[in-house]
């Protein structure tokens, strides 16, 4: 092999860098290890160039499988030598070119373009990105005639079906757009056409505004680096990102992307890092799957990126430690050098973050609160008062989930989705995705009179948001609010989530107030998704002896009513979900209703998973929901091992409730707590309230106050 | 402390032996490590010695822990030498030894008598078992006042409830008896009282029938070691056995009791271990929950102590490796030392068994076959043929379970029971445990008249047993066989499972010929216990807008029906469980219907788990239910990956079955079955079968064959 090779991300230094960790037990020696193993597995099977098949099928597997391994053998001849990894990726680029003009474009089945490998344009651009990367590295290593062959039948006609062919999709401010010109600027760059470079960078019309990686950057994250899609697109979004910074830097040196537009490089990494869950999975705000988490590719590269190219941040090595891998580059080998320079890792509890949304920063914003306690364990809580998320949002402004002990808790569905199945749908969105899982009541907040928020319509929902009122994101009480005007008719919302940690307690108690503002009588349904068995109830419920829905539209449709009852001064059903018991009290009366529900009515092709929740309905103008959840006791059936199935809280009361001020009680066997919330949107840290009610006068300072009486 | 010590189960060689492993990588050393800090946490907690409370509930958690972490507390003071432990272990039995003869006796909440510190006897006996041995270890670090207010204030008064109060409870033939006996004899050698050895080895009446640990060697267990109650119980009465063995050893060594009648112990304990699922999980055959594993104390034990006494046997090295602890005493530094000295460890597979029933071995038999592909994946097919398993049997004779790619894949519900959860009836056994765990309708095997086996009578069903036909357990091809007569009236049952494993596919195929035989029309419920979701059917199925219970009794109450349609041909229907698809295919007509239920139906505490089944209900007298389950394909969400969703086999076809013979066809992709089965109870491995259906004659030897074609 050449002795100065310069692949399109790699240089000679580099892979004499990586080189020196072959076989060594640090994070670039453990990810090299791995992927020669997953590599030399895939080398071991026939080669195979499919034609057509839909997403999920064979030849659609077969392409993806195919990309990705002509980049891993790519990488690994340059750092091991090894001849067989040149030889593997030149048969598989080679039977693609002798090929890939011959095969006709494909059915289009969504608004993506097709293909001729793939059903939409969005795989074929991947597939470029990773092939040319994969080619750059063995390119030196071809004779010229196959480097001819390669480039005239199969990288040129793929750069004009993206450049020429579908120009009007080509440089878009999208996550798509993204992969397009990543793709067309690492084409470019592998055969030495330097101007795709430039076409992707700035665009087709040059003008960094219409489009491009320039006009990218600048247009599609927040000032927070918040991307309005949520974690699951950006997480995707951000692997062509990385990889088209990494070469910008490389070939445009001048442009200093790094530091483009306010470091929007290294905020969005850091945006996207701070919404995962602790255990490394994204809360799947919008339209997601319950198990992406940071380990993906994207993730892995834009960790590495971070670690080379921006100051030291100690939380990406417990980031690191949880993805148990980098990404095998220059970046990668300035992150495991780090690594392995710290005497210990653990893994981070990220601080707590307000997220905001919109090109400004002004429509509203994405909660993260994080308390760890004694043992180590992480409770994460997640509001969405920002913005809806295009095609891909739910109608849940004001959602919120709860994670602790290592699981989500307070759970969002999801997508309606089983992505890449083939038998199901195709691996697209299923129907339910609209009649269920997008919809208001399949979260945790209050649908208001049996129907969705901004009446299931996007348009109106993109042009809302929710209005931030606080968040107090440190301390031993933290706590976010935050309001949503008119997402029903003639109906505001107010909550505010507080999470407080208390000495009696393991973990932090969540108290959730939700309010309900209008001048009209309402129907509201508070829904919270729980996962796991009812281990007791105070609700005198009776199961039904035969299911029906619990409405006909709006996701009601999906719900099976399993049981009911009229709900108590302190409503209380506990649960236990894994290794551990929850407990969930309400300030209610008898004339409101609780019901227990289970997904899957309506629902033929048992499309959805089967899970469920609670519902507590209450007719009303004015409503507060005034909720505690204590987490508690510790459950091991392998051991039968059983602690605290009960809790200590057994009583919140609702003191009072204005547009001044919320007041509530919360008693437990050893202590009570008043919890205290200034609702006026003018409020500040040094805002001075009294307000009273009952009779009893309560005064605090600023956002939110929480008194404890008892030991 | 003294240089010669001699607790009960640890002399002062075998204590030096366990300090050599102190701060090694061992086992014993990682094992001790673990000891050593969960004692610690304990004994940083304040010594509380409380009253009384229901199972599950405080005192009664805080009774069994005291007495674990007396026994642990006493093995480190001798291993450690650290007085702290010998005086949280003193500090303990004094507040014991001032509190018990104070305590009145609990109320008796089942057959079970009543003792002081538990609601039932056997509990007691545990503790005191514990207790006694962890004095063992501090007797002589204690004054003698000590020792005598611990002797004659505590373990006296507990020996004379456990031997005259309650005598006709003491020593029977039971697992609860092997709890008492140990505890006694544990007793009776702590404080010096060797009476109490004899009485616990031969019984009360000295007779070594009526009752005592020598009668219960003789008659609990199968020639094969077999438990009668299952693995669930079995791993529960194996502990105080191992541990009173090992007494006997030391006390009583001319009873040569590892030898005792052909080595029961050593066949006991090997007969338990192979039930196991390859995971360690125990298969729940009968009452039992679905988590107990080969990682329970008592397996663990028996482990040790088999390595100390027993020939060499290499597969209990793996089983040490799933376990990933021993016995921390003499016998585990056995084991101890043997691990260390293996090149390497492998977690095994286990041979396939057939395991009799009955003291004479003629009761039927318990069937384990398993088989591992070339990626190690083991497959593991369960099936009861042998007794009922009196008070906690369940009514399922004939019943399958199904394991392979790490979980269980053709369910047994397990028991209708959270066990120690004090809210959900105190821990103990639901009604439905009967109304629904124990019914026929909840294992996969056939109901008849949607009724259950026996008519749940456990009188009957104890008289019955199932009847082996053959058992082959080698080779590609692996089959068992065995019939079921008049377990339901006038209806004669024999269920034949094949296993094959074929070079077409990555796991074995399950092959489940289940025929009826009867004079009379019946309605036959075939049912499948799966979980995961549906991915897809060939089924016209409609599924209900409103959900009624299939049926008011027999387990039929709680089920939901969810879909119906009527049969195909070929009936298929899809589910992903885990990382793995599954397709079950079976040969019906439209006359027969397949129904999707899920349980939860009549459960108005949430008392079940929610959980899925697939019904074919045909109405016939004679009939054969020609099942194939193929394993298939690969998911993983959160990487995105799906492959072969779809599974290569699409058709069964029955040939003919009568008395003689079943000859049934399955067609895959690739390639053709033909699985002959001989139905004759007197064949043998050499008999020749020749049979005409439909013209074609077919011919092969011994119990089954199976002919491929294709490639």
């Amino acid at each position: 092999m050449s002795s100065n090779v310069n692949a399109v991300l790699m240089d000679q230094q580099e892979i004499e860098a990586i080189q020196q960790e072959l076989g060594k037990p640090s994070l670039m020696g453990v990810s090299l290890d791995a992927l020669i193993r997953d590599t030399d597995n895939y080398l071991a099977l026939p080669i195979d160039v499919p034609g057509h098949s839909p997403a999920g099928g064979y030849a659609h597997n077969k392409h993806q499988q195919n990309y990705k391994y002509i980049d891993q053998a790519g990488r690994l001849f340059l750092i091991t030598g090894e001849e067989k990894y040149a030889q593997f990726a030149a048969d598989l680029l080679t039977q693609y070119a002798d090929k890939y003009l011959a095969l006709g474009f494909q059915v289009q089945r969504n608004t993506n373009p097709p293909g001729r490998l793939f059903h939409q344009m969005l795989n074929e651009h991947v597939w470029l990105l990773y092939s040319s990367l994969g080619y750059s590295c063995i390119k030196h290593w071809l004779t010229e005639e196959q480097r001819q062959h390669i480039e005239s039948q199969l990288f040129e006609p793929m750069l004009e079906v993206a450049t020429v062919k579908y120009d009007f999709d080509f440089d878009r401010i999208h996550n798509h757009g993204v992969w397009a010109v990543a793709a067309t600027a690492a084409c470019g760059a592998a055969i030495g056409q330097e101007k795709y470079i430039d076409l992707a960078l700035h665009g087709l019309a040059g003008d960094d505004i219409q489009g491009g990686f320039l006009a990218q950057l600048s247009n599609l994250f927040a000032p927070s680096g918040y991307y309005i899609e949520g974690p699951y697109y950006h997480r995707y979004a951000i692997r062509p990102l990385c990889l088209l910074a990494e070469l910008t830097q490389r070939f445009r040196p001048e442009l200093d992307i790094f530091n483009f537009k306010g470091q929007v490089i290294a905020k969005t990494i850091q945006s996207l890092l701070s919404t995962a869950y602790p255990n490394g999975v994204f809360p799947s705000l919008n339209d997601a799957s319950k198990s992406m988490d940071i380990k993906d590719e994207g993730v892995v590269i834009a960790v590495s990126l971070y670690a080379k190219h921006y100051p030291e941040d100690k939380n990406l090595y417990g980031i690191a430690k949880i993805q148990e891998q980098i990404w095998i580059s220059g970046c990668g080998v300035a992150l495991s050098q780090a690594y392995q320079a710290q005497e210990s890792v653990e893994v981070p509890c990220l601080p707590s973050v307000e997220l905001n949304e919109g090109p400004d920063g002004d429509k509203g914003a994405q909660g993260f609160i994080r308390m760890q306690n004694s043992k180590g364990d992480i409770s994460q809580l997640v509001m969405n008062y920002g913005q809806h998320g295009m095609g891909h949002g739910h109608f849940d402004t004001l959602g919120m989930t709860y994670f602790n002990n290592n699981q989500e808790v307070l759970r969002d569905y999801g997508f309606g989705r089983w992505v890449n199945i083939e038998p199901k749908f195709g691996g697209r969105y299923l129907d339910e995705n609209k009649s269920y899982a997008r919809q208001t009541i399949a979260h945790n907040l209050v649908s208001v009179d049996a129907g969705c928020q901004n009446n299931f319509d996007v348009d109106t929902a993109d042009s809302k948001h929710g209005v931030p009122h606080f968040f107090i994101g440190e301390g031993k009480v933290q706590a976010m609010s935050a309001y949503a005007y008119d997402f029903y008719p003639g109906v505001d919302q107010q909550r505010s989530l507080v999470l407080v940690e208390h000495q009696q307690l393991e973990k932090p108690l969540l108290i959730d107030l939700f309010r309900l503002i209008s001048e009209e009588a309402h129907q509201y349904d508070y829904s919270l998704q729980y996962q796991g068995q009812i281990i007791r109830t105070n609700i005198e419920h009776k199961q039904h002896a035969t299911l029906n829905p619990m409405g006909d539209d709006f996701g009601y449709q999906h719900l099976w009513n399993e049981s009911e009852g009229p709900a108590q001064d302190t409503s209380l059903v506990s649960w236990l979900q894994g290794s551990s018991y929850y407990t969930w009290l309400s300030a209610a009366s008898t004339d409101d209703t609780v019901f227990f529900t289970r997904t899957g009515a309506n629902d033929p092709s048992f499309n959805l998973r089967s899970e469920t929740s609670l519902i507590l309905r209450r007719q009303a103008k004015n409503a507060l929901f005034a909720n505690v959840i204590e987490t508690h006791g510790y459950f091991n059936e392998s051991v039968e091992a059983s602690l605290d199935a009960r809790g200590k809280v057994h009583s919140i009361n609702v003191v009072g409730f204005n547009d001044d001020a919320t007041v509530v009680e919360i008693l437990a066997d050893d202590f009570a707590l008043t919890v205290m919330v200034n609702n006026k949107l003018n409020a500040t840290e040094q805002s001075q309230s009294t307000i009273e009610f009952n009779n009893t006068t309560y005064s605090w300072q600023g956002f939110v106050a929480v008194e404890t009486k008892g030991s």
